[in-house]
């Protein structure tokens, strides 16, 4: 690492070497001379003679070994890195020289390799997507029965279960998956097009026989590795494909960082609380707090995550005519952010739900304490069973319990609504007939428990059932 | 209109009636009304006694007539619009008054209220999308043929058709169409979950009956007109929903942005023009301009419909736990805003589409200008065909076309390209030869017409078969 | 209000009548008339014969009854709606009529009113803004030294003040405050430039007198009520001005939305709690609760708000030349809604802010739970001053405070890091000297109170002083 | 480079290396130390007798010499960088070693140093932009009198000159000077404020003297640098100040993209065009192309600037309490890439406008063709002098001119708008009357050359001598 000059955090501390190799000049370039293999030898199957076999073997021969040096150099001395690594594969290809890139516009080997690199890229996402969900859907079977305080308006609600409330967050991943799933559709081949999209030099080539040429798209794009090929293009495959990638990692994001959130407040609780590691040093100053700095860094992760859809909106939408070259720095940093920092934020998610911790006594501690609150609305809905007006026993209920709460806020009381309710003889019901009727906690929960059940083995069941074949082997320790 | 406070641009000016209305405060009171009675009825069948076929028919009789000044004094007072509204529904329905909303939650209205109206408002826009479809098809398949010159860089590059580019904007609406049906597939019924989506009150009425429960939750959801119901929910639907629904928005946005961006260059050069009412006044003091004003409009409304998702993401990925109401004021007006602005964007789309003016003699003059340059690649394939170094060439045509060029923008010469290439002897051909070459314009536009018909005949024509009963009955009419 | 059709939020829920009056439709074009009129008296103030005292005071004489439906009616003919009033306007005053709008373009009229009512709207947030800080100022020194959990990672760090905390909210807004003023020095009258900003046609009228013209344009502007006005412009003033002004209402939204935050973490820790009006219902299902809806509407208007820069940034961007109409809707819309939400946000903060609960003995508990924690900094510096090395004690104390943090979560025990402490020989403390050290928790809070001091009589306090004559006078009562 | 990894592009392509030094490790480790020597300093001068000379002449003897591998390893085991660091230090230093970072909190360092980072990247920011305002204004100076076509919507408007036009770009660049030099302003040093911000550690430190610690507050401050330091903070300096940081730099975007956008239309137009290299290649195929390449790069990278505004904002928002991570990683990211996207633009703005070529034939030519519809407001005026109605004579010269246009536009004829308008008997002038008027197009641009002039005298030439130490030294080739 150097470190007089800016290194990428995501690269330097956040991200899988998978991801990084992806977005690497390597495998660019590498790509790059795959795509001019596959062209040459769809030409040369579909009866093009200037392009003989022997060539082909020259090319394949070379297809890895790039000469990076005299590449740059010429790009240097060109300003055109496609005629740049034309040039460099042609001297290792002395034969095969007069037809790399033959009929080809730049974009040919630009855009088929960006859609190549998207499309792994996303399955290394979805792997990691898939194993966040089986950790959630264990931690959901473990703590489905676990009732605890639900928040609305972050205040206390009624109860529901650790389980299900992170079925929530499974939910969340699983419309995720389900855009993937629909993008992995829409990702199709540039294929053979020619500079504005009409094949034009290709046609040229083919001595205008159109069905050849229409072949010879189709049949390079199923070379690398592409069952469908964009119908029509300009120079490039349409920038608004970026936008629903750029929208589909984003939407991992915002799933992400809805998660996150909610760890933290658990942890300020002390109820759930990410891992954490043995000799972590909580901060300089205060040894032993346990910040919830994985979640914090999801948080931030994937707030920039977000922001970054609007860029691509933003390139597709000015896009003029057949392409403008406003696209090109913009995605080269921002298509890699955007696959990294979703990367990186999966990794965080698998760490953190492979190992969530929660204390059981907390949990029950923080409902204890607003019971009496939780169960008014079960007492509203016994007043009106008993032919009271909802709406009279409603504002009852209001009452004592504002004034029971306001009790327990500013003298420190506990918390006497029972009481208060019991003797108010609009009340149709005595002391211990309100105690009874709280009962055990347990029941506040309602379907809380049979809905996780429900959900995990209806909804999440088949989708890892689908995708059991990608479960495990994630590396999720971090760097830093 | 009320001329003395601040009018909303989208309603007095851009948008349709139709997409007004189901904004408004009658259909989304009526609606809560809807799931009032659906849940009573849902009840009834269920075996709940307390709720009779009596309070349903009082409840029904009272479905539109909403005193809407009652529901107002109400909610002012005690600062909750949905017991205001129970309240004021309870007045016109003394029978049924202590059983309207029995065990649900004000999501339980405001939420199946909101899909409702997403789901309509997802049907307008999908229908003035199709015809817009409808609109460009006939346009690509007349202009299919016209050569006209291809920009990349927005300078001229190689030639293609009118129609030819007008099926890229085709391609893009198609996406729109395609994430349109999907997320038509993520628009579930909230059902009836209750407070923080455990369903604890209903189970309580049920005296704990799970099956019944669960099959309230798919009744009233049914009742509604939905097919598939939320499996799991906090206190309101997953708010990653309104995400997807912004985004698919948003892309409808992109796609019109490119399209009116390049009317309003293609106006410039005086090429292609959006329709110009007959007293239309260009401008104050121009009075001769026929500026492309629709496309600059639709332009500004798209930009501002592409910043929305963010918004959007924001409110998902902060909602803590079950719910928390910063959503509330946000999506009170984003959601509209983004519903409206795609009418209003869609319905310029339609107005331009239905009458978009070409000028043929326009068109030729900027070909025949650039045409010289336009043969370069074919000259560079002849002389490669000829066993030259396509590098060698590469760089020999380049220097005379350079070469060329600044003679016409320095000296405003004509065009002598090919003069200067006959003239050199690294190049095989002579004058007549390259002359000849490049001979019919028409011929420069490769696979452009042959691609429009296969991509209309192919890929276009099935979409507008399975929408045929949407074509039509647009009214695109401007106001301003 | 009409129900039937979508009515914007921002006007039927959330501002104030004053800055709902400034945008409104009345407003702009009475401002539309005073530019006329100014311009008609520059103009003949500087010699131009043809413009006559009495048709100035023709004009004048009409400059507040315009004829609405008039000026609609032609603006549905002629889609123009700065001719449609020069044509209403000019029915009312015949012989002012041909001298109407002389030598002006309609951006003239646009402009400099757009500006004036920036300009007027700016000091209706000023005002309120520094209302804002005043009641913050009050309630900081109120709670001054009034010690509290502070907190890092939402997890508790060190104590510190209620009032010192808020001090922060107040820095924010000074810095706001800051940009308004820097802000009121940007904008500048658009002045009298003509079509493309050249003033071609005011030196036609002038006869070529360059010294006129340029008098023209400064006397026209001080008649608005500008002080300057911009050296250069298209046809429209900088659009990077709008951008400025949004960033800088903007501002405004993230101070409050951190604060809005802050209010309801702390209504969960039922420490602080905004105020709650008497018959205000917590929800329909639970009565009790004192869900912070003010905090919680802060948090999404501010979210929008903040959200609005970004498309004045690419409106900016995306001026074509002099200028291109694409600004048009979404400035309309932007400018609107940036103050409306701002204007909004800011009543809501003033509402708050008027009222604070602070419940002292909540305050108290958890700062007592907390404590043996809080003070392991200074027992690590009193460490270090008996000669230990810093390193070293740090992780002895990290391991006892981590091991005592965690009896605290798992097996809900007391807090016994103190005892763990003393029985540690390395610790060169015995039990009564740890305890000593705690002492009161008071000592705890270091320079709060004295800071708070200093920061509201150095730095606050000039500012509320400069400012006097805009203390008071808020309507900040909520309608719904 | 590493070609086997993912590599920033901003610095491997776009940035000077000034910058790029400015946030490397080095950078930032280094004055972490000075920040700790400047600590040890204060207190040392302040009366801490625990604090020698010796021990601070230790430290500065390895203020350099940072052995990053020893860091790296001790972040690794304990995941907490500046511990890691005071670790390292204080191996070097083993006398200094219990004194180092005594009393304070992480961001003692960690703030302070992000200050002076980009306290100094903003002056290299505020140099480059000096430097394209001085060649802007060069440019200016030469063309103030070239007329040319003015554009409104993209369409033909009146004249103005070449010179003027650019002034338009100057007085963008000049408000963002003028926001660079506020922002300067808000930078101040975070200084020593202690965990939550209370120096509650100092004040122990230095028992209880609240004089001595307020002024090591302001000591440190000096010694690094700053002349002002923030009056109070929670754990952090606001974050609010990076949003104004960010809003800054974008707001250069905006200024550079529109200017960007302008030299690509007017390089369609083969008016004006950015320098292109000797060798460059327009395209793999199209080898005569002069395409805008640095424009479109500058464009692409001003929209990623323009979209980070709204990241800081969020993260200013969402700090919770005292601080809160979420801001870390993200402002890792951000921070840097912010200043080196601006550096990257700025770069290319200097280049492009170091050596612009402008095309007079072609400037002619398009003003020719024009020419009798620019006339016409001039017409429009001279009939109002003659006592026509404005309204009327609208309407008459609008019907022709429209019909002068179509004519050009459908049938490819010469524009013949001023026979048209001397044969109808409504305009009181005969052909050569009209001919006259419009006589010398020079003079349809008005004010033009003297309102550069003024521009250029008046507004810029005072800023470029104040300034004027900072003009010259910049490299501004381009990698690639």
């Amino acid at each position: 690492m150097n470190r007089d000059i800016y290194q990428e955090p995501l690269v330097s501390r956040y991200t899988s070497l998978e991801m990084q190799e992806l977005f690497s000049e390597r495998f660019k370039f590498t790509t790059w001379r795959r795509c001019w293999i596959a062209l040459a030898e769809a030409q040369h199957e579909l009866g093009l003679t200037m392009v003989t076999q022997e060539m082909i073997d020259e090319l394949k021969a070379h297809a890895d070994d790039i000469d990076f040096d005299v590449a740059a150099a010429k790009e240097k001395e060109i300003r055109h890195d496609v005629m740049a690594h034309v040039y460099a594969y042609g001297l290792q290809c002395p034969k095969a020289e007069a037809i790399i890139h033959l009929g080809a516009t730049s974009q040919f080997v630009v855009c088929n390799t960006d859609l190549i690199i998207q499309k792994k890229a996303l399955q290394l996402i979805k792997k990691t997507l898939i194993n966040t969900i089986d950790n959630l859907s264990s931690f959901c079977r473990e703590y489905k029965g676990m009732a605890t305080l639900g928040f609305t308006h972050y205040q206390p609600a009624q109860p529901t279960t650790v389980g299900k409330r992170n079925t929530l967050y499974i939910q969340d991943l699983l419309m995720d998956l389900e855009y993937i799933e629909a993008l992995e559709q829409q990702v199709k081949a540039r294929g053979a097009k020619g500079t504005v999209g009409t094949q034009a030099t290709f046609l040229e080539l083919f001595q205008g026989d159109h069905a050849k040429v229409r072949e010879l798209d189709r049949l390079v794009s199923e070379k690398l590795g592409f069952s469908t090929v964009f119908a029509v293009t300009g120079q490039t495959y349409p920038r608004k494909l970026d936008m629903k990638t750029a929208e589909t990692l984003a939407g991992i994001g915002t799933s992400a960082h809805k998660f996150a959130v909610d760890v933290r407040l658990l942890s300020n609780l002390k109820v759930q609380e990410e891992p954490f590691a043995k000799k972590q040093v909580g901060s300089s100053a205060m040894a032993y707090k346990r910040n919830p700095m994985r979640s914090e860094r999801m948080t931030g992760l994937a707030r920039k995550l977000m922001g970054l859809p609007a860029n691509f909106a933003a390139t597709a939408a000015n896009q003029w005519f057949e392409r403008t070259l406003d696209d090109s720095a913009i995605r080269r940093m921002d298509m890699a952010q955007a696959f990294l920092l979703t990367d990186a934020i999966l990794k965080l998610y698998v760490n953190i739900t492979s190992d969530m911790v929660v204390y059981p006594k907390q949990v029950e501690r923080y409902l204890r304490a607003e019971l009496p609150f939780m169960s008014t609305e079960k007492i509203l809905m016994a007043c009106v069973e008993q032919g009271k007006s909802r709406q009279d026993m409603h504002e009852v209920i209001r009452e004592h319990s504002v004034a029971a709460g306001l009790a327990v806020k500013e003298q420190g009381l506990e918390n006497d609504l029972l009481i208060r309710l019991a003797n108010d003889e609009r009340v149709p019901f005595a002391l211990n007939e309100l105690e009874e009727m709280i009962g055990n906690y347990q029941e506040f929960t309602g379907r809380a428990a049979e809905q996780t059940d429900e959900f995990l083995d209806e909804v999440v069941g088949p989708v890892l059932e689908k995708y059991q074949d990608q479960i495990g082997g994630i590396d999720s320790s971090l760097k830093v």
